[in-house]
């Protein structure tokens, strides 16, 4: 009997869980294929006696994989710029090299020239995503190609942004359950593309264990909060809210079915949100801590009641609480709704800053349009949320992702792009 | 039909599997217990769709857990120095303090004055483990009790120690199969110890995911290499080589059933080592590296043959590689066996270095005497090693690891000693 992982069952609507993930297409999303069994990559291992050491997600597919696909327990998000003198030609070249790369490592199989076989065998849901930061388009001398919404975020009051954060060229965002195997991934990708692109920065994360949480359990953060409850569920909201249309969108014909991914590290201040009672937490956030629930009452999925108020008269749910702000435009669910993907990092204190803690959040969104959604709703956040007390964003970038590549579409990642 | 993980099995000589792991001190090694089922965790979570969230590891017993232990996936290794003015009845009340946390936390349970019971749910095999640097025993007036191979390890001429890394007076091993439970558990012990010690410190390292490694394999570093072959298997190794008997290695009584915990920092220099074809990196480690069998022949555990040699005369373990250097001694059998228990460390390069990355081991071992252990085979390592053209130790501590508790033995930790 062999257990598969509750990742096999998230995060798309197409339930396609089987053999051979590597090669297929699937109709209705690549990325359905999570938690599949790669058989190249269990003959290594025995699959009975390791059950996530082969599980594979189809890299092949209309949308790239690691969007729609349930949140790994690791991520190594690493950025580049191109090197001095790459143009169009060589970026084609670097995209054609990643695209067969990542193919390769995601699906338990040695990448051309791969000097470590023995490195790839346990792939455990590994995803290979790329994306292209604003910068490259006059790089590669396609600026007319930048779709309208790819630029810097817009500033905010609350922001005190670190440039080693800041935006670069291109980023590989690779997740897997196994750290072993994402570290080797990285060093992979990185050393593969060392004639066109060096790093700029590596920011690493960490989720929750394959076989840690329940079916369909929303992850927390280091602040106790469920961190994710609205996020889009099935092929029809990630259409709505993820999956760029380039018509109706205005974005150009290459990004059709892309998204755009923004990236923000934000620091959450523990010493000091350790100090609220867990009453105070929860009117900071809007909702209650053991389930997630709105304080207007009912469980973590009842939709909030905004307007419902105490005996005194005063509302149940503080308006500037971090749920009520996030939701607090018309336009919320009609446009503004997102996928949140974000991992916690937690590292050494930097030297000689005498904290006692470094850590925080790499929060990945992905939307089709940033300047609608994203921003819009941090606007409103950065104006008065509550909890801008405890935490500080200090990192940002934008990278818009094209789509997946398979039998229909690109053979390459950006090929639409970079053959205009 | 419950699927019980790996790490269940392994790690100890004992498999006592099942419920109650948390207050049950089994006889011959409470750490057997790994991947039990601790009934309170998983009535949160539903113990099949979560099967990790709930497995547990014996806190009780006659050793503290974290050694005889199967390697989780997550290690957060963090120091401590005491504060000014903290005596010897001080850090009574903070081993009293931190005791009753860590068989909380271990047991999936909320420790007394919690406020985050949501975040101790998930224990997936936590282990919290202490130890006792040579700084301490002055502070708490016991220069007596100091075991007179606690000490630092001897320099050594390959060594470029930081400070960084370097000697404090306290130390906690937090290990786990969960990301987000190790980061919380180590928060929860800080704090819970901020009247009495503060930090020094932090060293994260990961090793292979839960379910990600078949049953028995040894687990593969940033070098591909198998690291761990030679481990001791069963009480009756871990007697000889890890487990302290104070009469007859001469150490003070409250360190019998302990043992003795090297903490090395090793950057692996990955860039170089890349550039090695396949046949050099085996030649450099004396084992091949699909199998990690000797190069003289066999399978993983054949015993080498350091007296082959080739048609031409020259030995096929080169006597300079790594393997055959550790072992070069006649007392490396009788007496220099250790446990090693090494995690990898893979994190942003410090900016302005213009490394394309900052990787290596938090190696950590395990023993009755460093003096006749680590510092032995270091030294036969440092005079020849091969692998030293691609690896730097810079860092360096050492901890005595009181036993564990329980019925039989201290009611908290370090007990003996400091009730002296």
């Amino acid at each position: 009997m062999h257990r598969l992982s509750r990742r096999g069952f998230l995060g798309a609507g197409v339930g396609t869980v089987g053999a051979a993930a590597v090669a297929c297409a699937t109709p209705g999303g690549g990325e359905a294929a999570k938690g599949g069994q790669g058989d190249e990559a269990t003959d290594a291992q025995g699959a009975d006696a390791a059950p996530l050491a082969g599980q594979t997600v189809a890299f092949d597919g209309p949308h790239q994989a690691g969007v729609q696909t349930a949140s790994q327990a690791n991520l190594a998000l690493i950025s580049f710029d191109l090197n001095e003198g790459v143009d169009r030609a060589g970026v084609r070249r670097l995209m054609n090299l990643w695209t067969e790369d990542a193919r390769a490592l995601c699906g338990g199989k040695n990448p051309v020239g791969g000097l470590e076989p023995e490195m790839v065998q346990t792939p455990a849901n590994l995803t290979i995503t790329v994306g292209f930061g604003e910068p490259l388009f006059d790089k590669i001398g396609l600026p007319d190609q930048r779709p309208g919404f790819l630029h810097d975020i817009p500033a905010f009051e609350h922001d005190d942004l670190d440039p080693r954060w800041g935006q670069t060229d291109l980023v590989l965002q690779i997740c897997g359950d196994d750290a072993i195997s994402v570290a080797y991934a990285m060093r992979h990708m990185i050393r593969s593309g060392v004639d066109y692109a060096h790093t700029r920065w590596f920011q690493r994360g960490l989720s929750h264990a394959d076989g840690s949480m329940a079916d369909g359990t929303t992850p927390r953060n280091l602040f106790g909060q469920k961190d994710g409850t609205v996020n889009p569920h099935g092929d029809e909201e990630y259409d709505q809210q993820v999956w760029i249309d380039a018509a109706a969108d205005g974005a150009p014909d290459w990004l059709d079915g892309g998204s755009v991914m923004v990236a923000r590290r934000i620091a959450m201040h523990m010493d000091e949100w350790e100090k609220l009672d867990r009453n105070s937490r929860e009117v900071v956030i809007g909702r209650d801590l053991p389930e997630g629930a709105p304080l207007s009452g009912g469980d973590e999925f009842t939709e909030p009641d905004l307007t419902k108020t105490d005996e005194t008269g005063l509302p149940v749910i503080d308006p500037k609480s971090h749920m009520a702000l996030s939701r607090d435009d018309e336009k919320y669910d009609a446009e503004q709704r997102l996928l949140r993907r974000p991992y916690t990092y937690d590292l050494e204190p930097e030297p000689g800053s005498g904290d006692a803690s470094n850590s925080g959040l790499v929060f990945l969104c992905y939307q089709r349009n940033p300047d609608k959604q994203f921003s819009a709703i941090q606007r409103r956040l950065d104006g008065g949320d509550r909890l801008n007390e405890w935490i500080t964003h200090i990192g940002s970038s934008v990278y818009a992702l094209p789509p997946g590549v398979g039998e229909d579409g690109d053979s390459y990642w950006g090929q639409r792009l970079l053959e205009a």
